[in-house]
Formats: C-alpha cells, structure tokens, sequence
C-alpha cells in the first residue's frame, strides 16, 4: 500500500467510531471478542438450499420499478441495485429488466429459432440443435438505450438505482451469430440487415447491421454460468455487445437476413432520439462511453470524517476502457481512478479512488474515457447538441452532493 | 470459421434430427414456425421476482449430496452440477457447500473481526469498518481438496457433479489481507504464519502461511456482485487463492499473527494424506493443476454422430493454465484446445475442441498445463507415489467412456 492511502486510512482509524473504544478495551484485557450464540450451536444442515438465495439480512437489495414510470406493469422496467453490488458481475436475479408485453414463461422443448431470408439453406432450430454448435462465453454489459433517460430534462431521481440501473453486466454462454449465418448461408452480395425477434406477445423485432451481427453478436443460451433466467430471455437471447438493449433480443425466435432496416414498431415509434428542430434520430445503435460513482452515491450517507473509497463502474460501446478521472469539486481537479483488471471490452470496469473527507461539501464526478479516445460529455455539451426533449443516449457526467451532514443527493451541475 | 469446423457442421446438418426434416417442410413452404401460446398472450408483469430465479425447466440443476458420504447433514458437501455449466463463473446460488457445524445464520450488524496476535494494533472491526478499506475485486476458483477423492480407490463415481463438484468459481470482492495485516502492523522478525476461525459451531481454524497472506488472499464480503450468500460465508470469509478451500474460511470471526503452524484439528485428523508407509502428509496447501471434460461426461448421451463440441474447465493453484489438450482415444493421441479468453490466474479456464463421433467407443480425456510447466499427471503416476489411502489432492486425469449407443460413463485409464 503507498503512503498516501495508509496515511488515509491511519486518518478514520484515529477518529474511528463509538464502538471501536470498546472492542479495543477488550483486546487490552486478552479477551475474545463476544462469543454470538451461532458460534455455540449447530447451524441449518447442508442444502438448506438446493439452489441457494441470499441472506434473510439482504432483503433490501432486490430489482425495483420505478412508480408511475408506464401505465402498465407488462410494459415497464424494473432497476438493478448498482448501489448495493461489487466488482463487474450483475447476479442474474438482480439483472434489469425491461418487457413490452409481460415475461413469457417459454417451454425449451417447444422453442424453435429460425432462420431465413436471404440465405441458402433456411433452418428451424430446436434448443438441442442450437446447444451442439461450438460456443463461445464472454463478458459483456446490457445498457437500456433509455438508462439515465430522467436526467434529460433536469429531473433528478433519488439513487443511482434509478438513476444508471438499467445497466447489468454478465457472463454469456452461446453461439456466435455469425456461426449461424455461416451454416446458413447468407448472401454475400445483398444481405445487409437481420431482424430479430422475440417469442413474447409484442413479438418485438429490432434491426441489427449485418456488421455486427458477423462480428461479435451471440446467441446466448446461458448467463452468468446457467442457463438463462426467464426474465433475461429464457431459453434463447440475443447478445449485441456495446449497442442500446432492446437489440438484444429476448426469447428469440426468428432471424431473418435482408437488404434494408425494417422500420419496425420499436424502431419508429420508440427508441427515437427527438432533436431539436423536429428532427428525429433513429437508429442509435451504440452506447457511447460513459461512467457513475456507485459509493457514494444518491440516498446514501458517510458515517465520518476521513477514509473513504470512492468507486463505481465505467464502459463504452465502442471497446474498452482507456482511463477514468474522479473529480471531487465539481470538476475543477480531476485525479486518475484505478481500473480492476482484467479490463475487458464492452464490459462493465470497476474503477476505485481513495478519497480523504474533510467534512465540507463537495461534488463527485467521475468522467469515462475509452479506447477511441472518445470522453464522457458534460450534460450542457449534449444538450448544446440534441436538445432536451430525448430520453435516449444521456450518457453525461453523473453528479453526486456530499453535504456537510454527509448525506448525498443528486445534482445536475451544468 | 475454419474449413475443418464447417466441415463438421455440415456433418452433424447432413444426419440430422427427425424433427428438421418437418421444420425444413415449413421452410419450403415459407410457413412461419408454429406460434406458440406464450406468442398469444401478455406474460407475467414486471417484477414477477424481485430477485430473479431460474426457469421451473432447470429445476434439476442444482446443487447434490452424495448419499452416505458424512455420518450427518450438518457436516457434509453439496457438489456443484458442473455438467449442467457454462462459461466459468458458478452461479452462487449454486457454488459447492462444505461445513463442519451446519450454516450459521450471522447477523452482520453483531459480527465483529478480531485480529490480533503478533501486531502492534490489534483491532476488533465492525462490517462497516471492513467495507471502508480499499477494496479489490477477481475472479478465483475454489476447490475442496478432498475434490475427486473417491478416484482415489477406484470409485468411479457416475457424474462430474459427484466427482468433481467440489469446485466452483466467482468474482470475489472484499479488501486484502495485506491491507488489514499492514493496518495493525503486524510483527515483521517474528510473524509467519496466520490463523483464520470462523464463526460456526465447528469454530473452523486453518493455518495460512503469511508469505500467501501477504500476497492474494482477500478477506471477502462480496461473491459475484452481491454480498456473500449465507452457506458461502456471509457476512465475511477468506479467499484464499489456489489453496484447497477448507483454508478459505468462511463466517470469518478471527485471524491472528503467530510463529508457528497452529497444528488444529482440521490440520491434524483432517486434511491429512495419507501416504505409503504410514507417512501423514500434512500442510499440503498448494491445488495443483487439473482439469475436467465436463461435456460429454458421465451419465450424459450423444443424441447422434458427427459433430459434438467437447468443454471442459482446467485451473492451477499456481497461476494461469497454459495449455489443454484432448484426446479421443485414451491418451494415445492428443490436439490443443481453444482457451477462452481471458485466461486469469487461480481462476477456472473453459477449453473447448472440436469432436466428430464416428459412432465407434471412445475415451475422452483432458490434459492441463500451467505456467510453471506442471502437467497433470495420469492416476497410476499419482498412485506411485502417494498409494491408494489418501482421500486429498487427486489432480489426476479424468477418463470418461463413450460407447457405441453415446452413453457416457466413468472409467479410469490407468
């Protein structure tokens, strides 16, 4: 540890909490710490749970729905926790969630995908079939196209929950789509666009460049080490890296190749970027670089004076991340984070900085830089640009208040 | 995708199902497949779980115990359904289950850790305290060094679950040792050992060395973005990386700073090798390196010839895998498999190659090589030098049979 973070650390334990007089006085006297009656009785014999759950004490940490978000519960969205969660994995039960007719509760053995348009050989996929292909696993985020969607317009909402939380991080399981187009046999000469689509009652559809779709897009089976939850796509999903999440398909059922976008429903009537002038912007596909400072963030509160690990995450549609800068001014002084390796591309980075409170106010940024050298925009830069009457592609440096009592608010500093 | 794999593809379309033979009908006649119900209907609103589970058609993907193994429920092993994974993170909910006194239900507000002995500082932290320290997050496997010890004697256990299922791997997040041990500064001339307790009835103590302790080992709150779950750990255990996981304590109450090995019970009746002649081997820290085919393996069938992928996890207590080969045939011949990347230290890696069965009996087998130049020896290598009485550290090749109907099952090649 370098002298700057002892001396940091040495800084809390001097002043410490109430508790902490009483456990040393004990240390003085030899005696153990309390003996808590868990340590003298036997405990809930083994698989208590087949498939284990967290514990009774983390009842807390769990999706949310942001009330009055939609007028139905079948079209809504439900935020991840970015609060409460360490490193870069998102546990798959606490995966956003975002349905446009409700979850399908789909029968694997039932499940087929096809494939056809402009290809040689069309094919009918059982999940048997699809599960023999050579498979890969990688490392990618999913960010809803609309996350951070309030904080256009000067809304403010309460936590970084609500606030960044449609955005979740796992590990994929499946086929790349490109080995499906290869058995297939896509037509060189014309096929520029797949379509995807759901097995839900929207049948939602999007538009994928055939650039992805043969570069790195997976049909993805499982998450995070199993088979897909039901929520995240069950049995069958798309995975489009680095592009807004509606792309990535859920309970996938058909792929179809062809020469031009589809213009479908979600593709005209949402997920349309509104700009100034009436103009509209479709066809945002890529998340641009962008960062948040989980802890400490919105709702939560510094106990003390002193140490305190600043962290959050950091990715870009576009790669990797090169950097990320905290600012604890409001962005007058910026220092470099640390980035916990491996630092993989278009997935989740959690980056980390050892910050000394003194006690007055002060504003927390972070500020997202990536492999293309493309750096996370204030929210005046894109308002100067698109306007404010977006809910898309917001992807503006977050601001967090620390206020002298230690509570901690979201700002908008301009 | 190169010639060879197409080739095998093409194989595996040429044979063929009884199903694709209908599904390509619809094909021809450009029918859309079947719209199932769930296509028809809303499906379930949002937040159906606040905390997400799997689907009710993966419920026999769960964790097992091997009937008869302990004398109770209250200290025995839940294996981890490895045949049933992908990729190389375990679910937590999922992730193999060893105690010793059941699994306490500790309430993190009254949890303290102690740390004492040879430091000028002792200490006695609250959960607060703990989270405060800079933190780290990675990814490492754990593995019970009893893990495959029923190979040991010839038992051929009939599934991976049971015979290697005492393995799994996470992202674990927490603060290291090196951080806490540097905090209360620890006795530099005299400290070289550390002893670990957890806070179970069993009061589970192991020996770590203080050179490993001052390296990688974390003492963790955090397992795959959320806290620890509670047969896991909670609220705070050690991950020790690459040591057999009994040294990864898990309800973490106590470390403390000494000269000497503690020599306790589960360092002296337990985790013991018994080797030929009446030697004990004890203090054998180190997992050495391994891997295992976990698909096909034991108890699963090939639906058909052609084109099968073989996958597999290999990992190595001393750092990165740096090679698996394959062989069909029993050792006779070997090729190299694809690694997925990235490949980590002390973490499992997932190696793929790619299979076509031509129908006749094959033995499957996977072969490890770490950074060091350690290769995974065969069992009768093992046995030479360690005999037939031991129950730890069985690192040896594992053999899987294919005969002529596709039935896998366990064998061993001596």
């Amino acid at each position: 540890m370098d002298k700057t973070r002892r001396k940091l650390l040495q800084g809390a334990a001097v002043l410490g909490v109430a508790s902490r007089a009483r456990a040393d006085d004990n240390l003085a006297k030899n005696l153990p710490p309390n003996v808590p009656e868990w340590s003298r009785t036997l405990g809930a014999p083994i698989l208590a749970s087949p498939y284990g759950v967290p514990s009774k004490f983390e009842a807390s940490v769990k999706r949310r729905e942001s009330p009055g978000l939609t007028r139905t519960p079948h079209s809504s969205v439900a935020f991840t926790p970015l609060q409460n969660l360490f490193g870069i994995i998102t546990p798959s039960g606490l995966h956003f969630e975002r349905h446009h007719a409700g979850m399908p509760e789909v029968d694997p053995h039932q499940h087929r995908l096809m494939v056809h348009g402009l290809v040689a050989n069309p094919r009918l996929y059982t999940m048997d079939d699809i599960v023999r292909f050579p498979s890969v696993s990688r490392i990618h985020f999913i960010e809803c196209g609309a996350n951070t969607g309030m904080e256009w317009s000067r809304v403010a909402v309460p936590t970084v929950q609500y606030s960044h939380g449609m955005l979740s991080c796992s590990e994929w399981s499946g086929v790349l789509l490109a080995t499906l187009l290869d058995e297939v046999g896509i037509d060189r000469q014309k096929a520029k666009f797949i379509l995807a689509e759901g097995a839900d009652g929207a049948s939602l559809t999007r538009t994928i460049p055939l650039a992805n779709a043969l570069d790195d897009v997976i049909v993805a089976y499982a998450q995070n080490g199993e088979m897909l939850r039901p929520e995240q796509g069950y049995p069958l999903r798309l995975v489009v890296p680095g592009i807004q999440g509606v792309s990535s398909v859920k309970w996938l059922r058909r792929l179809e190749v062809g020469e031009q976008p589809w213009n479908t429903r979600e593709e005209s009537l949402h997920y349309v970027d509104l700009m100034p002038g009436g103009i509209h912007r479709q066809y945002t596909w890529v998340q641009e670089a962008k960062s948040v400072i989980t802890a400490p963030s919105g709702g939560q509160v510094l106990l003390d004076r002193g140490y305190h690990e600043i962290t959050g995450l950091a990715w870009s549609g576009r790669g990797r991340i090169k950097r990320v800068d905290v600012s604890t001014d409001g962005g007058r002084n910026w220092r470099t984070a640390r980035l916990q390796e491996p630092v993989l591309t278009k997935a989740l980075t959690r980056f980390r900085m050892d910050w000394s409170w003194d006690g007055n106010p002060a504003l927390l940024q972070s500020r997202a830089i990536d492999e293309t050298g493309y750096v996370q925009p204030m929210i005046r830069q894109l308002r100067a640009v698109r306007g404010t009457r977006s809910i898309y592609h917001n992807n503006a440096i977050q601001t967090w208040a620390v206020d002298a009592t230690g509570e901690v608010s979201n700002v908008q500093v301009l």
